[in-house]
């Protein structure tokens, strides 16, 4: 059995004229010996509206029937894309997050996918061509209606083809649509001769996902990875291939040292000055941060001196004000001299997995950036990826001349 | 245990306020010591909404998925009613039709109750003091959502206090909310001195349901009357206690003749003359009806005379067209004279299980109805109803006069 798995956003089924040339798409594959396995989110804008209704009744949703409201979005575009299919004459049927059923944890709101139980699933895939699933919600332990979070959908898709694959023992291929044609190797908006890729990996992928690059959730990336499910990211609106999401293997490795640029504007520096540099300092700091839910990207602690050091953490401008907070506090606590921010900052990130192999690619970035005058405050590394910190002014010549050093502009 | 069913219908939860009135009534009853079940509709106009989205997708929408559609409507409602339950300290969740699970056949839109697992239910009863039940929706045979047909809610909630019944082996009371404060001996908008009954009988209350009293449906009372459900119609908007729709006991027949009079306008009359009287020729004419779903209401067949008769029978007014359609067809096979109707024409029914007892019921109404100068058409009798078919425009004089005749007009 040929199976493939196709996502569509909330805009891409928007009203009918939308939902129709979303059948076409379905159809097409269908022509071509499919089983296909729709997965919808809810029309634009329905899911903002269920929010704002339970709003309106209460100030704080009680989060179970918080979730059974949202998925009632889904159910409904699932329900009138199915009918679409009936009146094509495709043998077709919905199913809901229960009906699979999709099994989560309860953390409503925000659950996560725990098993699939693919069987029956397979078994209506034989008697039906077309199965169109509602993205986004799932079942919880305690047998209630779960939600995996905005975006949840794109993880709802790439979990569907994992289970129906492993059922099978083969790929099955999950092709997310989005309005755009595929992964660039930046923000074309911001640099002009970006170029689309045909083929990243998994880490790569995530590299780029948590740097902004919107294409798809990381949650459904890292879901991907670790069942090695084929995803394509493809426009809706044109018949490009797209970009596949793939493993890594020894090809990519050793053609490109770097794969795209990646940019990041949500981002806050925070010192504190005057630590006294004693073992348990870092925890006493970010314990306390972490406990309030504020995520810390970036961490650089100066080499001592006099046994006083600096410490510097980026955090978005969201958490800003709390984690002043937490961090004047420990300030005081620790005897530190001071505390200091500075929100006009940004990061640029050099991703690629080619870098396992090419040494010497964090030594180009740097030189790049110090010949176009970008002044480094902070910089991490990963095994494929370096970023640096730089004053936001700065960013859009940053990553300009990375995209230009690493051979990616194209045409 | 001590648990009542209370149901809403999509009046009682159209917005906010709506729902605050509602949740004060439910919150009167928790206070009281009472597990509460609410059964409610869809916000008023939701169903109707989505019952003309699924005609704009589609002009014959699937069943199945229609009825995956319409399900959203109560899923809102219960949801948000849990909500506002929850934020006043109640213990309070939402279940919906697949999670009781209330077990239906497979006809899509007008799913019939096949059985109803109530065992898991009672064990949330224990954690919760509200359970919230979608009402209207089932789940089928083949694992996808069914809806019970327009005021499915009423059989839901009779349904669900009948199987929490059975689970307990004691009464549960089911109260229906509606915008009368219970069941009248007739309409008082045509006769006013008509009075509230107390209580009555399920085979009673049957026949006023299908003369048109649309306090309950027809099919949440035959469900009642199979359950021994105890029954009351209430006010959403007053404190009164409402009719008991009950058994029948033995004060309820000796007590009075007449419960009520009752009568419906959507009656036409459709006679063919000159039926040459053989075997079998009935039948010839009510198959054909039949099996094109034209509900066939009075039937008279008058004494033959030299081998030839007449058959009358009466339709509601939108069969009208087909129903003439079949019988001329009919006519001319079986060598009658013809067809002739008149859509002028109405039913007045008393009715009463005291009429077992009493005798001269039909005699009493039909010298009433002579000395008010009123013409009977067509007569029909059960053991506990008189139908006549009257002229139209003498409907409201025949209802006052058998109202009076009976000893019904109260102050």
């Amino acid at each position: 059995m040929k199976i493939l798995v196709q996502k569509f956003g909330g805009s891409s089924v928007a009203d009918l004229e939308c939902m129709k040339k979303v059948r076409a798409k379905v159809l097409n594959e269908v022509a071509q010996g499919y089983k296909v396995v729709v997965v919808l989110s809810a029309r634009a804008g329905q899911t903002n509206k269920l929010v704002e209704m339970a709003y309106q009744w209460s100030d704080e949703p009680n989060p179970a029937e918080y979730d059974a409201l949202l998925a009632t979005g889904e159910q409904e575009s699932v329900a009138l894309f199915s009918m679409l299919l009936s009146d094509a004459g495709v043998k077709a049927r919905s199913f809901l997050g229960f009906q699979v059923p999709i099994l989560t944890d309860n953390a409503y709101n925000t659950a996560r996918i725990v098993s699939i139980e693919a069987g029956q699933f397979l078994q209506e895939l034989k008697r039906f061509d077309v199965i169109v699933m509602a993205g986004f919600q799932g079942y919880s332990m305690e047998n209630r209606i779960t939600t995996l979070g905005r975006g949840g959908s794109d993880t709802s898709a790439v979990a569907i083809a994992a289970a129906l694959g492993s059922e099978l023992g083969q790929d099955v291929d999950c092709h997310i649509y989005t309005d755009v044609d595929g992964v660039y190797t930046t923000d074309p908006r911001m640099v002009p001769p970006a170029k689309k890729i045909d083929k990243i990996s998994y880490d790569e992928m995530l590299e780029m996902a948590s740097m902004g690059a919107k294409v798809l959730q990381i949650r459904s990336v890292e879901f991907a990875k670790k069942y090695k499910v084929p995803v394509w990211v493809r426009s809706t609106f044109t018949n490009d291939k797209g970009t596949l999401v793939t493993q890594e293997d020894e090809s990519m490795m050793e053609s490109v040292m770097v794969s795209g640029v990646a940019f990041d504007k949500d981002q806050v520096r925070i010192t504190i000055l005057g630590v006294p540099d004693q073992p348990g300092i870092s925890a006493s700091l970010f314990v306390p941060l972490s406990d309030h839910d504020i995520l810390v990207d970036m961490i650089v602690q100066k080499a001592s001196r006099d046994g006083i050091t600096d410490m510097t953490y980026t955090v978005s401008h969201k958490d800003l004000k709390r984690a002043l907070t937490y961090t004047e506090k420990v300030c005081k606590e620790i005897g530190a001299q001071g505390v200091e921010y500075d929100d006009q900052v940004a990061k640029v990130s050099v991703i690629g997995v080619g870098m396992r192999n090419h040494s010497g690619v964090a030594a180009m970035a740097f030189s790049a950036l110090h010949k176009a005058n970008i002044n480094i405050l902070m910089i991490s590394t990963s095994e494929i990826k370096i970023s640096c910190l730089i004053h936001a002014d700065q960013l859009e010549k940053a990553v300009q001349t990375l995209h230009t050093t690493f051979g990616l502009d194209g045409e």
